[in-house]
């Protein structure tokens, strides 16, 4: 569908708003059951840097905020700074651990794709999907849908710790 | 906690793999239960704009891609292009319409928070949290906290025609 024909579905508006100029689509938030499997997965696996952690150890809980970030980025060192800073980026995972929940049996979260249904998955995008896929074929990590499955043959899915769906793309053009 | 101990927290990668250089967190994906209201509240209280449609009429979905855009952004008008282009950037929110949802009674969707929970937020952060809340304010827009409630004074949670919470910050240094 044309950029045109899309700017004129039912409800879109026609330009943004001025007022809602330098708003910035910051984060997504996900609980996590185990909080060293997680970091473990979106840092080693996936490549993000953990960017603050902030604890309330009153309400027993601690918060994680994570990000993929281009080459060369330069993550300010100084913390006043650094959460200035890491609030105008996009495209920050925000995982949060409730204390405990890790000595749990069994799964704490659901993951949104069974009822009841809302959230559906975040996904990563990367320059070579198959590449890609065969590192997380040797690193193991469970998929929900293969590259190979279906008949969507240009994507696949992952699974986080938790079960949580990770989307797997190309962002760059495929071959034919 | 200053960014060097944050790095040495149990479970986090020293380094960002190689491996996995040019990956891009790239959207978050929310199932809506009427997408006219879901493409206004996007497009005209928050100032994204929509940036592709997918329709798979045979399984009676659609998917709809928006992002929030730095002022001046040049989007693709050539769809092949846009594609690829907008799978290279972060902090783009999709939306799924199952047809027909939109013609139930009451939610359709489960925001996450009560049980079962997991998927807990998204975020958008502004430049001036105070005038971003007075127009949500004068738009009737939804709250779930406003500024001033609890002890956590300057965020915000609204919420989205589903009820999914949009957390507000501010991405500028707020006065002492």
């Amino acid at each position: 569908m044309s950029l045109k024909d899309i700017q004129q579905q039912p409800g879109v508006a026609a330009q943004p708003p001025a007022e809602t100029a330098g708003f910035v689509f910051n984060h997504t938030m996900l609980r996590v059951k185990d909080i060293v499997k997680s970091l473990d997965f979106y840092t080693r696996v996936l490549g993000f840097r953990l960017l603050d952690q902030r604890d309330f150890p009153e309400a027993q809980f601690s918060l994680y905020f994570l990000a993929l970030l281009p080459a060369g980025t330069q993550v300010p060192t100084d913390d006043a700074e650094r959460r200035v800073w890491m609030a105008g980026i996009p495209g920050v995972l925000e995982l949060t651990h409730n204390h405990g929940t890790e000595t749990q049996e069994g799964p704490v979260y659901h993951d949104g794709n069974s009822d009841p249904r809302g959230f559906g998955h975040i996904c990563v995008s990367v320059p070579d999907i198959h590449a890609a896929c065969a590192r997380f074929d040797a690193l193991e990590v469970p998929y929900q849908k293969r590259l190979e499955d279906g008949r969507m043959k240009h994507l696949a899915f992952i699974k986080d710790p938790d079960g949580y769906w990770v989307e797997i793309i190309s962002n760059t053009p495929l071959a034919g």
